[in-house]
């Protein structure tokens, strides 16, 4: 970790984002066909390791669906537009139509949510025969948790701008993570963490997996409104030491560091990848899907916040289905289709056969 | 403090902008209700430490009112156009037809300015309960300040570009600033200053507060037109250091360091305070406001020079009332809503309870 | 080679693009008329250092005779549009009607190779009495390097997006570059690498030249589909070490270090030659040639890629002739005509009169 | 000097622009009024150190003698137009109509200098009573000085790309500075150089000043043409340190640092003072004035170049006259009016009185 001086009563550590780096190919180059891509969480298994993201722009009970198919982990948002409205395609219209004001996102998201509807939508996924991963805010973890067990969920995933194990409040309820993971009987994917710190605490407290970064869409307006920056291939090394460190202190449990945010070409999850990610969470690279609910249009949960919104709806237009997203063919060259396809040529072309492998690769900062 | 060759015969030392730094969460968490932002200065305490500044595109009698009624300290310019008309609504509207042309501002801010101008402003707000805080410049501050200290203000705030305890003339009568200081028998706030050094003189000659920066809407074309910058990061830490020296050489008096412009984003104020600011002075934030009086337009003292002029009328537009803008809630997702909001959002995800705890906390650079 | 820590648990080479340097003059000048650019591989001699790449936007049987006859080694792309069609004009005139779709690259690129069209267009270059060198995909070597060796190819071009001494395949026959080459009664040029490793590994394999970067007009978007990114400065340089390693390893062959890519202007080339190249491939300066087959649209073999291509087809528009785009005069002042007397004008300006000197010439980074 | 690895054979140095640095100013202010920028070079003293580049587009007869008038030191380029045409206005109409294509300009300065225009010219300047300075090629030096010498020159300006004291050519006479200089019964100003080395050849040849840049408009061209780049602020401080070398080994000769080129703002000039230039020469900031023969258009004589031009012709549009560009008042600003003061300014707000002093001034590079 190199630190410099900012000024004489401060110092800073210098941080790379994916943009800085680049994978470099090793002496050795393999068939793309030989490359493995398996990716498994817990008795959990995937043909990829490319996960989508829970946002309404992306994920409604259908396209969880099939992104499932496609062999990727796809998370439902229950507490986005689906558990709020029954017909969220009014919600979804309007939200289209009005691009750069956040009220008509604060507007829609702050409806109710339906514990009926949170019902309703996990056993659509559960009579779809899919891994059901639904996420979570870390306020509504403590009251949503044991209906959705019962209901069926399989993976829960606990989402927030920044989140700690140990999270301190003199009027709420103080989010205790550790007692909470271990009630919950299921794998609990969490963050988003930025620091060595933050992870190893979401470790020891129980989680299966940690997201690193802030995710939700929101990263470019994270800096202008708070302040806050994670330079990703800074975050996921640092988390990556942290999975390390755990997987000596516990004698041997792994955690996966998920890569959250940050990531809208398959050039960039490439990366994450070869900084030490298992696997990476992706919205926008989704939202360009023909049959993905938001049409080409994408926005995050934080830019929902009825105060302080962050992130805005994005219009990337569409560029072809989920699965030509996912498996190509791709028709362009801008890295936003085939994305499973170009992770494995990636890795193929510096010589490694596997995920785990690869997290080994060389890399350039310039 | 790095330093490396320029060349053979000169040495550089390297210096951050704000937008070279970003904070990082630690892995604490706390509810941003829980987040004290007072700020006090003297005998005068605010809610939150953010400071519009003496400019006459957002200050006028009766915004610097409305601005102190939202728990901050607003500055009015006393050689601006308020003290040299007597309705400067005829200058306001011409100005802002005006944008790319430096003489409209040369014109009228070349009237003179008017004694009983200045009283009649000090009573307005004195009669409206406020603090009342005035800014001069330098070379007026001798001729008017005990005008000012009889019609009863309360801070006083001596701006400049590059304010020195020790102006140098061969003509002009010289600032003896220290004298002038104890002199005048109320806190002053004096800068600005971009070094350790020129800080830590302006502290010895009795400032209650530093001003770090240029300020005045000109940053941008202070490079242009003099070959200065104030890298906004470096110079904050340093005059942050030369608090810390002068706290201890003066046995315990505690002298404020504000940063004073380039912050255009709730993030930018965040990245201030987190150098070692106590608090922030603003202007262009503020020239967002539907009730500043240059309706979204934005100007500083240098772009009126009658030689010289730095920096130009700016139009931004509008985005919501003062109130909005300090205290929300936010529309919009770029850091130019709910400024106070923001900080306290950021400083709690960070984990820290109060600004003095947070000039402790990480930061990245890349 | 300087090293640092992108985080915790991953370490980062510095690298350096050709846009990161530039040649500082030295004290001496002389005269361009007395630089010498001879360059010579093999037995095959050519008046400068300025390859044509084996790219169909620029290299039809033409256009090559003409390449040649200006001076340069002009490659044919024996997998392209002149081998799959016996008049590829319509697949021309289409490719250039569809500037931001690939999905027609993919279409044209998809008919099957004619053996008699390799052997036709082989003909007329030996017929035109000038150095005949082909193209072929490592892939494509094994099935077709007998046929083109009896039908007289002077020197073969391996290339790919990386090329490796020791591709390993479970399912198609694993390439083995060193008995290839040495079946190959010709010298043989392969990449592209981007590393010292692989490049002393295709020189231990017999290769005369070896080419550093990706070529193929995809440099560009290699970076967001795959991750990869070859810096070219620190790549010439690596290699050009890995020639000296070679060189005494061998005990006195000299393998040529040929930088492929990334230099779109005279300038570039330049810098190529100054990090340690000993000759330039280079497409798009050629594009833009009015006698260029693609007239003024450019696109390299991997942009037709069936699943995963990369980059696509580029409009630069035509600047002049052949001619005048290598040998001069030019009208223009963007480093896009004349780029062999640009080459000795800076070489002579640095004081130094042929390419093996250039090497020494000092740069700067900044 | 820093200097590091590009790659495994290549190592650079590290090198600065202007835009790389700043000035910070120091503890102590001064008066504008009270920084005295006198410039003396020789005989000759000048009221500032701005002098203007000896290029057509703002150096004709009558426009020397404005800017002559108004302190400066003006140079006429006796190899333009002014000596190829008796009225050139049709030369200046017609290159001002066509931007983007050199070949204009080749063709109107393919036209055969004439002896007795330059004569005329000269004498012209003599009868107006300003410091007679001209601007020469390297290779037309030797035919013409003698001729000018006799005409009654003060001083000689030889200004090529870059200018070597030991020029070797085969075909050619070869350029012995030394001699020449010696020959010649004037100071000679000579360059452009951008390293310790050629700098200090040439102060060994006799310069009474030496250029350091390119200067000639073209110093954005040279990059994309040669791949040569000046990073001025290091090429100013090397030859600053070779300015004291040979003061040390003269015995006290002071040779004169004049920064020439990559100067459009004043703020610019004020770094290259900073980091060690006695004087800037000057062209885009005097092709904005109303009263400049190119009538807001500019270019250089590299543009000029029949086979291989750098640098065109670039539309900047007026913004006020000589007088106002150099002394003032100005209306904007953009660094682009006031030249002058703006420099007395900074170097004031600095706490330095003078040209030589302000060498030492602190700067930061970011």
């Amino acid at each position: 970790m190199s630190e410099f001086d900012v000024g004489r009563s401060k110092r800073a550590r210098e941080a790379f984002s994916l943009d800085d780096i680049a994978v470099v190919p090793s002496r050795r180059t393999r068939d793309a066909e030989d490359v493995n891509l398996n990716w498994q969480i817990d008795a959990y298994q995937f043909e990829h390791p490319i996960i989508s993201a829970p946002m309404d722009s992306i994920a409604s009970p259908e396209s969880v669906v099939t992104i499932s198919n496609l062999g990727g982990l796809a998370v439902l948002d229950v507490e986005g537009l689906w558990t709020r409205y029954e017909d969220p395609s009014e919600a979804y219209q309007q939200i289209r139509s009005k691009l750069h004001d956040n009220s008509v996102l604060q507007k829609f998201y702050s409806k109710d949510i339906q514990e009926a509807l949170i019902i309703q939508r996990i056993e659509f996924l559960k009579s779809a025969g899919v891994t059901v991963a639904v996420a979570l805010s870390p306020e509504r973890t403590l009251q949503f948790h044991s209906l959705m067990s019962k209901a069926g969920v399989d993976i829960f995933v606990i989402r927030g701008t920044t989140l700690s194990a140990e999270h301190v409040s003199t009027k709420s309820q103080t989010l205790n993570l550790k007692e909470l993971i271990y009630e919950i009987d299921a794998p609990v994917i969490a963050g988003g963490v930025a620091s060595y710190k933050a992870a190893l605490h979401l470790m020891r407290a129980g989680a299966a997996g940690v997201l690193v970064g802030f995710g939700g869409g929101a990263s470019h307006t994270s800096t202008d409104v708070l302040g806050l920056r994670v330079p990703m291939a800074t975050a996921i090394s640092d988390v990556a030491a942290a999975r390390r460190e755990y997987l000596d202190e516990s004698g041997g449990r792994y955690v996966h560091v998920i890569a959250d945010g940050s990531m809208g070409k398959s050039g960039d999850m490439v990366k994450a990848l070869a900084c030490g990610a298992d696997a990476v969470m992706v919205g926008s690279p989704l939202a360009r899907a023909t049959d993905a609910p938001g049409l080409g249009f994408h926005w995050g949960r934080e830019a929902t916040h009825s105060t302080l919104p962050r992130g805005q709806v994005v219009e990337f237009g569409t560029v072809g289905t989920l699965a030509e997203i996912l498996r190509g063919p791709s028709r362009v060259a801008d890295g936003t289709m085939n994305l499973v396809g170009a992770v494995a040529k990636s890795i193929s072309l510096c010589g490694y056969t596997d995920l785990k492998e690869f997290q080994r690769v060389e890399i350039i900062a310039s």
